[in-house]
Formats: structure tokens, C-alpha cells, sequence
């Protein structure tokens, strides 16, 4: 296949950390140019320097006024941080209010930072694959640190944020869907958990909400693993079953209040990633996922190539009614197949 | 291809009105069992005749009591209805308050009421298709409405909702994220907004917000056109864009408090769809779509035998970092080509 850029001047370019590569290269990725599974393979020996947290929580958490917080703490420590930003309410997106979007302006000047914003435009499957493929392109030109801060609401938003290393789910006193949103899944992804603008009321209502959940949760895992066991009846304790407490913390982001304590947490965490071997475990199941989207994407990839050009002539069969999407898309397929086979690609094996 | 089921027969019970058999193919298509194209095509002639809501909205917004009341109202009205619940808080679920699921289990043992909770798992792209197809099969049952909840946040779960003749987007005062939930779609996918638990303070700044944010994506839309004509300097009028004003009503739920109205204002909705060709054009528009959508799956489902068959091997390879995904992919990706051309399926032309 003929790549529609020079792959190993790209690549080279963003090992070099040139800034501008690197936005390059994530546009290609969005648009999925031809050429972006050879820049990312080129690149895959330069993978696993940057650690990888996820900011995630229902909209209006201030996972933004955070993620810049947070971002400010990388840069006074010396390191550099690249951030992609999902959330469509986020300011990166251009979607806050005035104060949160002049705090990220500021941060965009600084020199160690690069700032993404990633459209969900067609699939949010497509996004998905597309978000973690930048972060490895960040991780590539060397950044220390890669943030992804995404909406915490729907399945295929909390797949991104589960996709790092940590991730911290924030969560706010009064909106009063503290419980909703951990029904909704966030419960499932949270390395930690954050209760932010703890100067409103009902902070400590939602501090308790969540370590109900928790134990609640912890409660059924201990039990699995009692069951798992046989007759062993008492509990085992968290250092036997490998558990990890799930940490609470309390902030108020707007003027970086526990701020610090967060970045402890976060680097806490990442140290019992490494020692357990867990974050070996998990970038290597991350790995096979990936393997199976790319494999999914070539395959969709493909077929679109008989998709667009049969498009117009099916919907006017479909407008009129003389064939159902079922058979359409069969005919489509088998036409698709049969142009696989004419196809002259290096048989395997 | 074999089917694993009797497609006819099943076709035929479904089409019957069976309650049992529309479980059944529903199960079939959430597993994309082999034969469900075939099940789909053999009852597309039977579509139509339903009328589909969604209602969708943030977490705590009071969806599901809402479905709950519109569902009773078709009941009285004499027709029957379909309900997809596919909030993983609905109650339908097993997620809610105890208050709401009471008023749910009651809805259950009515006749001429079919209730089925669609699971989110794996991939949301693969739920929003099986939505859409249950959805269908619901129709070809018979049933005159379909009501569809889905969560209002995450680009999926709107996709779903927007899948229907008629979206409503519900809102709660108090939540705080009137601004924050438009921001993240939903205004994209109204067809008219529902302010729900108006007894609450907040109401009425609620539906202000909801007023003025519609005035601006209208003086926008309205401005696109009038850009579009050239040099005409004065608005047109509603008239003559074709543009419906979107109703914003008022709800408790809970109490019933106009859910008449708001069945009122829906019939006005589909009255206006009909009138205007509207409901012809989006029901075409969602046949090529579903054709897209069934033609990537046949593909992903086609690449998928490959990939269980290797899985094991890959993931090896990739655990020892000897092979990055992308070259694992393209490897899997030429292997499956390769058995394409050895395929004894007919040709096209």
C-alpha cells in the first residue's frame, strides 16, 4: 500500500519531539490516511516512557480545571506533558466557560506541553482507536506524561478513559448523580476516586456514597474469590487477594487545592502498577485490544472502498424500497469478497 | 450460510404477534447469531407500521418514569407498545430506586406491553445496531409505538436515541448541567425537550436556558440559509425554511403532571413528519445507514474467524513486544485475504 506521506520522515520527526510532526501525525490518524498503521509500527519500539492517566467524570466535574492543574504540577517537577482532551464540554474543545478556557490558554504557551483536542465526528468507535493512537504518538516524541481527559458518561467515553495507566474519576458534590453516575459505569474504571469543589455542600454525603459503593463492590470481588477458593469461609485479607484500596481524594481545582495530594495518589498508584506487574499485564492486554481494532479497522476499511463507489445505486434501491439493508449489504459484502479474491496481496504462511 | 435457528418459523411466530419469539429473536440479534440478516430481511416487509420514540436525557432526569407514564397512555389509548431500555441506570436494568422500579414491574405484567433491557456489552457500536434491529423486530411484531431510552450522554447512546421518528430530550432542574448536557449533544438530537420534576426550583431558568440556546442554533441555521441565497438580508420566515419550532414541555413525572401533553405535542411531532415528507426521508436515510452499518459488521464478524483462531499465538508475540499490533494486525489482515481467495462464495456482477 502507498502511504499518502513520507512515513519514516514523519516518524523520524516525531521521535525527534518536533511539535509539529506530532500534530501531523494525529491528524493523520484521525482522517485514518493511508500510511498511520506503518508510522505507528515504526514507532512502536519508542512506546512505554510516558505514563498514561485518564480524567474522567460526568460534565461539569472539572475534569478540565483539574487536568490543568494537574498539567502545571508536571511541568514545575521538570517533565512534559501532552494532554488530549475528548470531552466535548471541554474548553480545549471550546465548549467551557470563560474562566476555565483562560486557564487553558495559558497553558498552551507553555514550552514541555501539547494540547489535542479530539472531534467525535462518525464513529465514536473510530475516536476510540484514534485517542489511544495519539497517545502512543505523544508517548513517542517523549513526553513524561500523557493525560486524556473524557466525558465519564457512555460506554465508549469511559473505554478511553480506562485505556491509561491510571485513572482518576471526579465527581461533584449537589449534582446529586454521584450514585447515577457510578451506575453508569464509572465505577469500573476508577483507579481513584476524586471529590472535587469539596467547598460546596454534600462533599462528605458523596465521600460516603462512594466508599458504600466500594465496599459494596469489594464486598462481591471477596467473595468471588472466597467462592474461587472452596470452603475457606473467613475473608482473606487485601495483601493476599492482590487488592488495592481505592483511594478517595478531596479537591478544589479552581484554586488547587489538593492538587498535590492528587499527583501523590497518582504516582502511588503507578509504583503498585509496577511492583505488583500489573502494568506489564496491562499494557500487554492492551496491546492484544489493539491488535483486534486495527484488524476490525483494515477489514471496515476495506469494505468502504465497495461502499462508496455502490453508495448512490443502493440508496436509490433502498428509497424505493426493493430490497432490504439485509440483502443490500449481503450483495455488497459478496461483491467484496469476490474482489478479495482477484486481489494480488503476499499470501502468508 | 447455515442459520443456527429455523429463520422461517421464527419469522413467522414473531410476525404472529408471539411474545416469546420476539424475546427469542431479540436474543439472537444481541448475540449476532448466525441467520439474523436472514430474519431481519425475511420481516422487512413488515416495517412501518410503528411509530418510535426516544427519550433520552443525563442520568437522574427521570427517564424511565416518564417511559413508564407515555407507555400507560398508549395502553388506554387501546395500542400496544415496545419499550428498549438501554440505560445501564434505567430500572428496566435493575439500576434504579426501588420507587421507580415498582412503578416498572407494574408496567411488566400488562398486556400488550413488551419490555427488553439491551446490555452494553463489548461494543457500543454493536449495541447501537442491536438496538435498532430490536427495535425492528418490534415493529414487525406489531406493536404501534416504540419507545426507546437511552442515557443522553456518550456519542453512542445519542446515536441510539437519534434513531427514532421522534427524540425527546429530557432535563431536570437543579442538576446544574442544563448548559453542560446541550453542550455535549443532545440539543443536535431534540425534537423537542421535556423539563421534567418542574415542581423543583430551577424550572423556569431551565427551560430559558433551553430557549435561548435553541434561538441561537436557530439564528445560525437560519443565517446558513440566508447565506446560501445570496443577498438577501432579511430573516426568512419559519414558512419558508421548513423549520418546526421545538416544543419545550413541562413534567412531574412522578405525579403524571402532562404526560397528556406530552403525548399531545409527540402525535403533533409525527403529524408534522408525515405532513412535510420528513418521516419518508429519515426512514430512507436510516435504511442506507443500516446498510452501512450490517455491511462493516458482516466484515468484522468475517475477520473475526481469524482472529480467534490466532489470538492465542498473537497475544504471545505481542506479550515479548517481538511484534508491534500494527504489523500483527496487517499480518492477520493478509491471512484473511488469503482464505478470501480460496473462498468458494458466489460472484457477483
Amino acid at each position: 500500500m502507498t502511504s499518502a506521506f513520507d512515513v519514516e520522515a514523519l516518524a523520524e520527526r516525531i521521535a525527534a519531539g518536533e511539535p509539529r510532526a506530532l500534530a501531523r501525525g494525529i491528524s493523520c490518524l484521525e482522517n485514518e490516511v493511508d500510511g498511520v498503521e506503518a508510522l505507528l509500527d515504526g514507532l512502536h519500539h519508542r512506546l512505554g516512557g510516558a505514563r498514561r492517566i485518564g480524567i474522567t467524570g460526568p460534565p461539569g466535574a472539572g475534569k478540565s480545571t483539574l487536568t490543568a492543574e494537574l498539567a502545571r504540577g508536571v511541568l514545575e517537577d521538570g517533565l512534559t506533558v501532552g494532554i488530549i482532551a475528548v470531552d466535548p464540554t471541554s474548553p480545549f474543545t471550546g465548549g467551557a466557560l470563560l474562566g476555565d478556557r483562560i486557564r487553558m490558554s495559558e497553558l498552551v504557551t507553555e514550552p514541555g506541553v501539547f494540547i489535542r483536542s479530539m472531534a467525535s465526528r462518525g464513529s465514536l468507535g473510530g475516536l476510540a482507536t484514534a485517542t489511544r493512537e495519539a497517545a502512543d504518538l505523544m508517548d513517542a516524541a517523549g513526553y513524561d506524561r500523557v493525560i486524556i481527559e473524557t466525558l465519564g458518561v457512555g460506554q465508549s467515553e469511559l473505554d478511553i478513559a480506562a485505556s491509561a495507566d491510571t485513572t482518576a474519576v471526579v465527581l461533584v458534590p449537589e449534582s446529586g448523580d454521584g450514585i447515577q453516575a457510578m451506575k453508569a459505569g464509572l465505577m469500573e474504571v476508577a483507579d481513584l476516586f476524586v471529590v472535587n469543589k469539596t467547598d460546596r455542600p454534600g462533599a462528605d454525603r458523596l465521600e460516603k456514597e462512594i466508599s458504600v459503593m466500594m465496599a459494596i463492590r469489594e464486598g462481591n470481588l471477596l467473595h468471588d474469590i472466597v467462592s474461587h477458593h472452596g470452603t475457606r469461609v473467613d475473608h482473606p485479607t487485601r495483601a493476599e487477594t492482590g487488592m488495592r484500596e481505592t483511594p478517595v481524594l478531596q479537591t478544589i481545582a479552581s484554586t488547587g487545592v489538593g492538587v498535590v495530594e492528587l499527583a501523590v495518589a497518582l504516582d502511588g498508584h503507578f509504583a503498585w502498577l509496577q511492583e505488583t506487574g500489573e502494568l506489564a499485564a496491562r499494557r500487554a492486554h492492551r496491546r492484544i485490544k489493539r491488535t483486534e481494532d486495527v484488524l476490525a479497522r483494515l477489514a471496515r476499511r476495506s469494505v468502504d472502498t465497495v461502499w462508496r463507489e455502490r453508495r448512490e445505486v443502493v440508496a436509490g434501491m433502498l428509497a424505493t424500497n426493493d430490497i432490504s439493508p439485509y440483502a443490500a449489504a449481503r450483495e455488497l459484502y459478496e461483491e467484496w469478497v469476490y474482489r478479495q479474491k482477484g486481489a494480488t496481496g503476499p499470501a502468508l504462511e
